[in-house]
């Protein structure tokens, strides 16, 4: 399931960036489950990676490859290689030795990534065995193909795509992602690649992806659970006619606002295609005291399975709203500032319930597929948004039916 | 639905407490929803209230009174009287009112409680119409048709029932509660009733109660969501023949095993008949550095709804629980000292998959109704259990359909 009718959009090819695909036979319906990403050159390359302390064994030499100028991204699906010991561990290298043997690289100019059921052995041999097919199909209009590569339960391609303009020069950024389950802030069960031809150095490279993933990939909520596997990777070719980008720029201003827009809309595709969602929730958490504090409330509503299944229903059951707020770990919250709205429609002002309210008008904004819950605090000018999904049946049979 | 055969135990009844029920016409379904319990003169009255800042109007006049020797309670279910603001205040004082009326107590002497839908006025009306008929029925041996009136979406009335010696004499202390959904560690949607005809001092009471609620209901998760309405309350009549249990004394020991239990039977019989929940779910954290980390673990592992649907679907998907651990907040984990077990069943044995370990073992463990989950942290000697479920397509319906 998912919400609303997603189209994989036209996407910029980025000069710099080759992408192919192939099946290694690791996913049982036949579909490509291996990606290979080729970097140009002076590519300057970040990523963030999850928090989870039982990381993925690609995580771990993802983390330790990145500083080495990498040229090559491996990705498979099907198979997340995630507590797989030291074994899993050494399975990741050789998926890298095997693609750094093909192309003639050293195997830490390589990062691997994978996604898929936790606990069982890579099938590494399978991996390296489609690699050479994988290598013929890199092209730089792959984005799609690659987009479906590496989906799980994903039930589309996820990708975007966006063009800026500095004087007369023209940059581009497109990214792929992933991930419809175990998704949740900090990153959870996700993998995006993002490419870009824009110049920039690396410190200014790691900054942008830090802050545009912050405000976007870790404000989405599927289910609470954060994924040992996670990455963000954006890849910077500087092949673009631009200067480089420098900081305190209005170029760079410009390129980073885009950059959000991408991980906004990537992130958005992720949780409308959340596992078993039907509905999209937007929670806004304004007047606080801090954007931490905000944060804190908004996840705690998204994440509520009371809220979450009152959403399948269309059940304007604010009662269980109120409740998120009311048990949501911040401190000393005076409940006479507190107001909630449902869409425009307001549900308690200062504490009270509003008596204008009619339940006609809550069950008209929650009868739409994307309903937004407003919650000011009373406590300050922070706000922090959080996107979350609804609990539905088809969740619990997704995952309930995952590995059978 | 829930997980056993859950079958009224004989209870011993409390000289000092009456109880009777009613219906006041709250419920739809024409079941008793209104309870009053009398306590004689001279009982000691103890309480635990929800710490949902939002928290319903009964628990705010409840902690009010609590403290002025209280001799009646009056308990509604069907409606929560939460989110129901001032007015909602109101009405909460008029039921003490009503009730104190007809007795010729004050209205201090009454603490109300509530549970049920949030958001709907409280029709005191209908409550005080059918005290009179609750009053009537005051009898001591009534805890089953009073385990009955406080339900709401449980599917069975809840109580349990102990007794002790102390030399030539008898202590007896019978408990009730309800609570099916919106369970979570912070005492969530329940409200428990235990009398006990022990003498004790105030101070006594109240620590006891305290630290038998921390290790029982603080300890159990439906789904993660704090109650506005939560309370336990503790009545001690001091009608039993036994002298007052003194701090210190073997006799206090004895009672603070036996009210223990007593918590812990009733805590245990809530996530059994937690909403949707087909299998009961115990996480024992070990070797952890202090209880406060133990319990984090096993909270995380308890409330992940992957781990929760993997338990529905009998499946030993042993990598989400491991997923679950890493994620937890807590500092510095070393994966490598982390060993996991299903049952009986090593699966992860110092940070490494157990290589004897067969899917076949794993199954077996989560097919049965009640299925152990035990993280060792190798980081100390503390340690914690906490009480969870599975998360099913019932869940969903009935939370779905609770107001509809």
């Amino acid at each position: 399931m998912t919400v609303g009718n997603p189209v994989f959009p036209e996407i910029h090819v980025i000069s710099g960036i080759r992408l192919g695909t192939a099946f290694a036979g690791i996913k049982k319906d036949g579909r490509d489950d291996l990606l290979v990403i080729e970097m140009a050159e002076g590519t300057r390359c970040s990523a963030v990676f999850t928090r989870n302390k039982f990381c993925a064994a690609p995580v771990i030499v993802a983390r330790r490859h990145i500083l080495q100028s990498p040229r090559w991204l491996i990705v498979n699906s099907g198979n997340a290689n995630a507590g797989t010991g030291n074994m899993g561990l050494e399975d990741a290298y050789k998926a890298c030795r095997g693609l750094a043997d093909l192309v003639d690289a050293q195997e830490t100019e390589v990062l691997p990534f994978s996604t898929g059921v936790i606990g069982e052995a890579l099938p590494v041999t399978c991996i390296n065995d489609a690699l050479p097919k994988a290598l013929s199909a890199l092209a730089e209009d792959a984005w799609k193909s690659a987009a479906a590569a590496i989906m799980t339960t994903d039930t589309h391609p996820k990708g975007i795509s966006r063009e800026i303009r500095t004087g007369p020069h023209r940059i581009v950024i497109t990214g792929i992602c992933k991930g419809a389950g175990m998704i949740h802030p900090d990153m959870a069960t996700m993998l995006a690649f993002i490419g870009t031809d824009a110049r920039l150095n690396f410190g200014v490279l790691q900054s942008c992806l830090h802050d545009a993933v912050d405000k976007s990939f870790n404000c989405i909520s599927v289910d609470g659970d954060t994924s040992t596997n996670d990455a963000c990777v954006l890849m910077a070719t500087g092949q673009s006619s631009a200067p480089e980008l420098a900081p305190g720029s209005t170029e760079l201003e410009q390129f980073v606002g885009a950059l959000q827009d991408v991980c906004d809309q990537l992130a958005e595709l992720i949780v409308r295609d959340g596992e078993g969602a039907s509905k999209l929730m937007r929670v806004i958490v304004d007047l606080a005291a801090s954007e931490a504090e905000a944060r804190i409330v908004a996840k705690t509503i998204a994440q509520s399975p009371l809220v979450k299944t009152a959403l399948f229903a269309g059940d304007p059951n604010w009662g269980r709203i109120l409740a998120a707020v009311g048990r949501a770990d911040i401190d000393e919250l005076d409940i006479s500032k507190v107001s909630i709205h449902l869409g425009d429609v307001n549900v308690i002002h200062n504490g009270e319930p509003n008596p204008d309210y009619s339940e006609v008008a809550g069950q008209k904004v929650m009868a739409q597929d994307t309903v937004t819950v407003r919650v000011s605090l009373g406590r300050g000018q922070a706000s922090q948004r959080v996107l979350g999904c609804d609990l539905s049946y088809e969740y619990v049979r997704i995952n309930a039916e995952y590995r059978t």
